[in-house]
């Protein structure tokens, strides 16, 4: 079958060289991945003209700060970018891993194993670090993968699409594996959710907005990774000191990401003696609090909430206080509210802690831990897939395992039923 | 928040029974499903006076025998349905299970621990017997249900999820965690592929293009059960006489089902030897057989096979037959018509077995055995909830675990990063 539609052609193509990867050895993955990091460190000078396209243009554009720092590239940026493709070298290979297997009672062993996908598809934006990173993952979880990176990125993906395949072909794999569809421009993007048959999972990365875009126009399946209203509930019982330190971490510790808190909650019996001397650490370190009423009554710096206080991701050093008379009015605010990426209690009771991590429905849910240890690397993965806040396929931290899927294999000796 | 709808009202009411579930003991569960079987039986009269509506009304509509038997509830039926449920009292409770654990440098204690997805929805066709089943098995796995059993079943339906609601309520759980939608029609259906927020995992079951439409409407994550273009593949070493019999068996034990084979490839070093012999003894059996050229002119009593023939789900006595030049040209035929159910090969080649377990992509890949063997019940799982033919979540026979998704919990002792 010949497609003269080159959308198409692209996409036959990612999936043929993604057959191939399916069955090649972790050996010869692992010298493309050390191919992939040279050749970007060789391709220093090329990438950084292409970026410097497009933050011209971005400039131009005003897209803001931010962004513009997102989409910069710069030789330690390029450097470290290859450094974490390496890391991904020394990580075990999740293909042909056994999950589990027995040996029924008629005699036939079945085994499920790991596979790749297939063909992994991401849509984000103003990230070429994305470009780099979701490739190599998918190379190693030997997934072939369709990549759309954006308009904003568009000269830096391109330079670094070309590299990458570049350096699979020269390792003797198939350099087709990896193919970026930008030059498709937004019907690329929607093609590329309606591509059953050619992608077997979409991963979007980027804004609220951008996922849940994805996540209703796809047909192919999603993993949603995600947006995070993370919250601290300090309980009745809670240490004054240990709150303290976990409230002040989990919002000032990097509060531009996902595992940030965001809402912070005090049962009533610990506010007057614990949320002064959180609000003042916070305030020290330049955080906005916006309280409700209760809260201010307590702590007169504060700010004043209002209902959209709970349902936004800051993402910035600003946070919502909200005082509850009891666990079970934290546990209804979080289920109202929560994204459910993480929560976390502080708390010296134990019917507290084990109630919590029963009754609150996240990801990922803790007692004593501040919320920024929802992390792959933390949790010991290695490799960062992103954060899972759906409940089908994967939850929480992804590591290489959450891009694989399974196949039974069974082996008889002419068993019929 | 109150609702007027009373489509979203049921929705949420099954979300707030299923929040209850998620923390019930395995024992009330248990007994809520003996309560549900004695139900059952209790309620046999009723349930075969609605079913007779449903039957009366499908004859004047001329739905076909097929459908006709698929729709019948008798005395005997709604017994075994009953007996059906108490055997998931003594099965496992996946819930609450640990997948993975460990003890982070810090000391952090992580867990993943499975966890009821919440509402499981279920769009299915003229199935009675579904309704229970799915009712049934999502309480054992701490999940609500929403069902819609479409029209045809719609008075055998309403008194099944009537019977099953005082049941679960005469136990002491909620029984609004069951709720049928049938009432809302073709509309209902369609907002419960889009009820994202309220229900947590989709499952249709019936006819391919009811799966279509769900898989390709649904924003609510689905997991896809599936359609079996199912093929067997004689290789040039086979065993006569297993071929024989793995054959026929696959084909003529139950042809209505998923896992019968509805291809038979046979390499052409083989055929002479073997295709008469596989020939003759489902000509007996009464299949019709379809074969390509080079069949026809081994066994000239095949009828003409055209490209309809590898394309077509049967599910009844007829069978397309091939003839490959080669291992890799069989690989390639269900490479290209399979619909990765269940794929098995007949050999005495070591090479040829491990190379096809690698290569063919599909649920379930088999060496020397019958193709009937993918089945939750025969895998030991106890329950059946399905045959995943999709790659995300699920692949292959589902059980119980397939049910639920995982939450991590991490216990710390203050830690902050």
């Amino acid at each position: 079958m010949s497609h003269a539609d080159p959308f198409i052609t692209k996409l036959e193509r990612a999936r043929r060289a993604a057959k191939s990867l399916a069955t090649v050895t972790t050996m010869q993955k692992n010298a493309a991945l050390e191919a992939i990091a040279q050749g970007l460190e060789e391709a220093i000078p090329e990438i950084v003209a292409a970026n410097a396209e497009d933050l011209a243009r971005g400039e131009a554009n005003q897209i803001g700060d931010g962004l513009l720092d997102r989409l910069r590239l710069d030789e330690a940026r390029v450097r470290s970018l290859a450094a974490a493709v390496r890391e991904l070298i020394a990580l075990p290979d999740p293909i042909g891993q056994i999950v589990r297997g027995s040996t029924l009672a008629n005699g036939i062993k079945i085994s499920q194993v790991r596979v790749p996908f297939g063909v992994v598809g991401a849509i984000y934006e103003a990230r070429p670090n994305v470009t780099v990173d979701i490739a190599a993952l998918a190379l190693k979880s030997g997934n072939g993968a369709v990549l759309r990176g954006g308009t904003a990125a568009e000269h830096s993906n391109r330079v670094l699409v070309a590299v990458i395949q570049r350096a699979i072909s020269a390792s003797g794999l198939d350099g087709d594996a990896v193919q970026t569809i930008d030059e498709f421009g937004r019907e690329g993007a929607g093609r590329l959710m309606r591509a059953r048959g050619y992608v077997d999972v979409l991963i979007p990365r980027g804004s609220a907005g951008l996922i849940a875009t994805v996540v209703s126009e796809s047909t192919v399946p999603v993993i949603e990774t995600g947006a995070g209203i993370v919250h601290v509930y300090v309980d009745a019982t809670a240490d004054p000191q240990m709150a303290v330190q976990i409230v002040t971490n989990a919002k000032t510790h990097r509060p531009s990401v996902c595992n940030a808190a965001e809402t912070l909650l005090v049962h009533r019996d610990a506010a007057p003696r614990i949320l002064p001397l959180i609000a003042e650490q916070l305030l020290g370190a330049g955080v906005e609090l916006a309280g409700d009423a209760a809260a201010r009554a307590i702590a007169a710096e504060l700010g004043e909430a209002d209902d959209e206080t709970w349902s936004t991701e800051h993402l910035a050093l600003e946070m919502g206080v909200r005082i509850v008379d009891s666990l079970d009015e934290a546990i209804e605010h979080i289920d109202r509210y929560s994204t459910r990426h993480t929560e976390s209690i502080v708390t010296e009771d134990y019917a507290s802690a084990e109630r919590f991590l029963a009754d609150v429905d996240s990801a990922v849910v803790m007692v004593n831990a501040s919320t920024r240890f929802t992390d792959g690397g933390e949790f010991g993965f290695g490799a960062e897939v992103g954060i899972s806040t759906q409940k089908l396929h994967a939850r929480g931290p992804m590591g290489l395992a959450e891009l694989t899927s399974t196949k039974w294999l069974v082996r008889g000796a002419g068993q019929i039923r």
